[in-house]
């Protein structure tokens, strides 16, 4: 899968290319953004996710404001790709990793004197931030994999895979690595209601790598624990706080059962998922649209009548989590090491 | 509701009547069952569903056997009669009370001695199952209408109301009831993957009562539950054993969210759910087909590599469930009483 990128640039066309997601597993389709408000509808129907992704997109979003603004002063370009980079930062609010993204490159055309200079170091420093992905989920892989035992089946939920990164992806990418080392591991696949990304995409990618997948429905999950068939929950993360994990709707529901069984409970991320700075209530947990419940198909399944609550994300106290996997080791709840690198009191 | 029956006999054309819940909420159609392997077909492609509104299609089925079996002598017309009744009551496998409405009236018949008095009484004790069903609807909406706040948010799975049953319902006959008392009873709608009998059925019936429902993902509930959005669960029952309840996948995952967040969680079911013999491991808990989660309307969502598991129903041990509301009044587990006046040791 490494050479193979979710999103990568494209140096021909001068834009960005990215895999749409909405279309798997039935059509494999690359499709291009060649200007920010492209990527951004892109980002925001989800033709791109999966957070250290969205933290590509958020670098190569800036990138492509400096390689599509054509105006006569550089004071107005400057501008005008600072206003790009907002309208990208603000495509979704939970996972920080998109600002992370958009932040970075931001930092390193701070100085820059020509628009070819902002375009360059833009560009660069993008392509780094892709390339720093893949480096890390390799790294959290060969972390992580350690975790697990020589024959496991592993409950997974939503789609922390190549999909989700540049490439090879963080929980997915932890199976990976381990049966690369010959560790006989299988998953178990949660659908992840609304937009299927488990079903969809986790089961497409593991299933073209050989790897053993079977999908349930995310209700099923707790009771395969109940049964003993359950050995450990990996997930990714959307924004990892000093008190919770942000992750996909349905996260803290299996943090919860694992805790009952006393299963261990793992989350694979990148550095760039901690906010250092927030808690939990200061976080947004983006809620989508009725229709992502209520069409199936071309059936309506909710009555015009019923309300529908739709929240993207949930938040798990970092109680109910073992360890935090990233690039730079094992990191076990409540990560004050982390937060006193950065400065701040735990 | 209370006119409009679920399941019920069509005196001038001699068939089983009943509502296809498969086409809900779009379509509100009536299907005839002339013979018992329509009704059959019926259970099996959940037209008719719900562990009350089975036990009434047994005993309907073999009504309609009686009335459907046309042979020249009275013995070969038993016979055939019992061989009808036993292809019903093996139609699905986990709810109890669709062999315990066939064994009813197989009982009212057994000392029957021609054609027509087998009908007569078949009908009769069919009959008699639904009307009593609805009476114990109603009781156990009163007795557990106490159970609930004068205001309050209930969350529910799957469903446990009037389409379940004859009419009214057993989990949303209480929400009713409390209404019809006058309290201010919101109610929140798990999904219910794979087949939405939560966003389809649930929604449809309360809405059309004008009672306040909203749809979530089953995965939400938890984090509902978390941020204190949910008084109280309460759920139907297919199979209540002396050790476990088994109901629609997903119950279980509820059972250990309330009891993790000190929910309450309340099992309505009449008292033909009781299975006084069995326990857990004796009872097969139905695997559903893979098209059910990977077709979702016109489109394949899980790629043909990959494996899928279907429970139709989980199993919540006792000590999960607060009550167990029925037409007889408040049952605690471990349910000493009802195993006690069966004669069996607890």
């Amino acid at each position: 899968m490494e050479e193979e990128r979710t999103i990568s640039w494209d140096e021909q066309a001068g834009c960005v290319i990215l895999i749409d997601q909405t279309l798997l597993p039935e059509t494999f389709r690359i499709i291009s953004c060649h200007h920010v408000l492209s990527l951004v509808e892109a980002i925001q129907r989800l033709a791109v996710r999966g957070a250290p992704a969205l933290g590509v997109a958020g670098g190569y979003g800036v990138a492509l404001a400096a390689h599509s603004t054509h105006v006569a002063s550089f004071d107005r370009f400057r501008r005008e790709v600072l206003h790009l980079a907002d309208i990208v930062r603000n495509a979704r609010p939970t996972a920080v990793n998109l600002a992370w993204g958009v932040d970075r490159v931001l930092r390193a055309i701070e100085n820059a004197v020509s628009v070819e200079e902002i375009q360059n170091l833009a560009l660069a420093e993008a392509n780094r931030i892709a390339d720093e992905d893949i480096s890390s989920c390799r790294q959290i892989g060969e972390i992580g994999a350690a975790l697990l035992p020589e024959q496991c089946t592993v409950l997974t939920h939503c789609n922390a895979g190549a999909l989700a990164c540049t490439a090879w992806g963080t929980a997915l990418g932890i199976v990976r690595t381990a049966v690369q080392h010959g560790k006989e591991v299988n998953v178990i696949a949660c659908e992840t209601r609304p937009l299927l990304q488990g079903a969809r995409l986790t089961a497409w990618e593991l299933s073209r790598d050989g790897i053993d997948v079977r999908v349930i429905t995310d209700s099923s999950a707790a009771f395969l624990m109940r049964l003993g068939k359950v050995d450990c929950v990996l997930v990714g993360a959307d924004r990892i706080t000093r008190d919770v994990v942000f992750n996909k709707i349905g996260t803290y529901m299996h943090a919860v059962c694992a805790r009952h069984h006393a299963i261990p409970f793992y989350v694979a991320a990148p550095m760039s998922t901690f906010d250092l700075i927030h808690t939990e209530p200061d976080i947004c947990i983006e809620e989508r649209t009725r229709e992502e419940l209520s069409v199936c198909g071309d059936r309506m399944m909710v009555p015009g009548k019923a309300g529908v609550l739709n929240y993207a994300f949930d938040a798990t106290p970092l109680m109910l989590i073992d360890s935090v996997v990233t690039e730079q080791g094992i990191l076990t709840p409540p990560f004050t090491s982390v937060f006193r690198a950065s400065g701040k009191d735990t």
